[in-house]
């Protein structure tokens, strides 16, 4: 059979040797509601210990930044990002991370490669607190070229019914808490890899090269939201400024009735964002709507609680406030 | 913005035409567990109505079969394929499925071709009785051939505690209930396009072309298997044959120290699988452990509920038996 598949493009030993070094480099699942040794068509997580759940789950990829990664040959960082993603997804609705499971396409599977990505998933999803129930990794040839490949991801996380996000709780008054991001994260790069060019991917910039930039791993804003809630901060709704920017993913965390004011002047652009800004010639209304522009995550709390919220979770900083929606106004003002 | 990313090669209007598409296609939601309108991070579904569940759940795509699709430009049976197939999978731990969600990637997104392949994907959740809780479309110029594009799913099923398959109940004697395949269901493409290229697709074979048989989709095998257990059957395990055929796929149903005794005269292989191993030139040992030569799907019953189980699944019949494993034997044995 090796033999046969081997003259069609599959290698059934790498891909025994990509399950073998999964094994080695993935951390041992510590959750004792994953129920181990039970055949392997599916993962099973007991549902035990919570009153009323509700499941929320979320599918997505990493888009062209994986065409960075292969560029660079450095597999390690983004099964993070994939993770992370999902988590502050979920997260939105205040849900926690249960399990994930994973999904690898290649079209020639390199082994190490596969285990330098998928190690990267489960390291972050033991970061996050969570297990990784499954996955799949499919190699097929004629789908992609020498050294590309696709990752993509699904998470199913839980929260009491009781505790789901209700952004009609949202009011004008409330405080808009903005946690800073570090670049990119995973939205933007088709973009970005038209502007920026491999060839300039050694030039420096901040501490690092514009390579090291477009690479920094989208980070998981799960622990400054739980430390903030566990410093007693009501939040009452959350965003994730991906694809869109804030002007279109902090209206997901309003009511009708209401806008969002900011003040840009407030918080920091990364170096990088700048940069690819500039290069694409985008205009400052643009530019909001293309890149998450400094902000990653936002929380939206009590007036009254916005300095507590700002000093639970480190980088947090109060980027303005929701007011009532004006006539023919758009739902995000740029102060 | 459109104009930026246009240059970069990503469409936002066709993304935004292939979701108002999604929206027109897809059967609406009449789960009540499905919870609308709380934002569009992630999908939530509130588990309610089980006493003690466990979630069984599985990530997997469709191989090459998606590039014989693309090659046919037939787009509204691969999504079938991709659900039915993981909805068998969850099967064999005795799951049902609650939810499901799709990645699609393309390389330049046809908003027509994406509603097709989204459109079967509803279209097979439904018939499979769950949601559509979710799901991704991504635009990755750079990564895919003009025309191809990649499809994975994510499905989260749950059982009672109490019911979830135990492989250890399966004891000697037991009889092997064989459920047929149409075809090669999501397996074995690679190969099977080597064998047989686009040039022969037009050629007759059973009641339509090869290309009608490359393409026929991967049945779902969960009414079969709830009618018998309706019928008052006690499945004791179940085995998805996938990659790997019976003998790599069978022995997942099975504890240790018994093996399956099965009788290949008792049913018929696919007319366009034996013309795939013929072609191929592989031998019977190896046919066997790389397609499903014409069983896609197995339950194991005690041997006086048999008759009970053939005749609540429709054409299902008795292929084999368990017996206790012989020293250095194999644990699938052809008769």
């Amino acid at each position: 059979m090796s033999d046969a598949y081997a003259k069609a493009g599959v290698n059934i030993d790498a891909g025994n040797e990509a399950v073998a070094r999964y094994r080695a480099v993935l951390p041992k699942q510590r959750d004792p509601r994953v129920l181990e040794g039970i055949g392997g068509f599916g993962g099973c997580f007991a549902m035990t210990g919570m009153r009323d759940p509700v499941l929320v789950a979320s599918t997505d990829g990493v888009g062209t930044k994986l065409l960075v990664a292969a560029e660079l040959g450095r597999y390690d960082t983004i099964g993070r990002d994939l993770v992370n993603h999902c988590v502050n997804d979920i997260l939105c609705l205040n849900a926690g991370p249960l399990f994930f499971l994973d999904y690898l396409a290649v079209g020639k599977l390199d082994p190490a490669m596969a285990a330098a990505v998928v190690g990267g998933v489960g390291a972050a999803c033991a970061d996050n607190g969570m297990s990784l129930l499954g996955g799949e990794t499919a190699e097929m040839p004629g789908l992609y070229q020498l050294g590309h490949f696709d990752l993509a991801g699904t998470i199913v996380g839980a929260v009491e019914r009781a505790e789901l996000i209700d952004v009609t709780r949202v009011a004008a008054g409330d405080a808009i808490v903005g946690l800073p991001s570090n670049g990119f994260h995973t939205n933007g790069y088709s973009l970005v890899r038209t502007v920026l060019p491999p060839a300039r991917w050694s030039e420096p910039i901040g501490a690092g090269t514009i390579a090291d930039a477009l690479l920094a791993i989208h980070p998981s804003y799960l622990k400054a939201v739980r430390a903030a809630q566990a410093a007693g901060v009501s939040i009452r709704a959350m965003a994730h400024i991906t694809g869109g920017g804030l002007v279109d993913n902090l209206p997901r965390a309003l009511p009708s009735g209401v806008a969002a004011r900011l003040y840009p002047s407030r918080w920091r652009v990364p170096p990088i964002m700048e940069l690819a800004v500039r290069e694409a010639g985008l205009d400052r209304d643009t530019a909001f709507r293309t890149f998450n522009m400094g902000i990653g995550f936002c929380a939206i709390v009590p007036q009254e609680q916005s300095s507590a919220a700002t000093g639970a979770m480190p980088g947090a900083i109060v980027i303005g406030e929701v007011e009532p929606l004006g006539p023919c106004a758009p739902s995000v003002i740029f102060a």
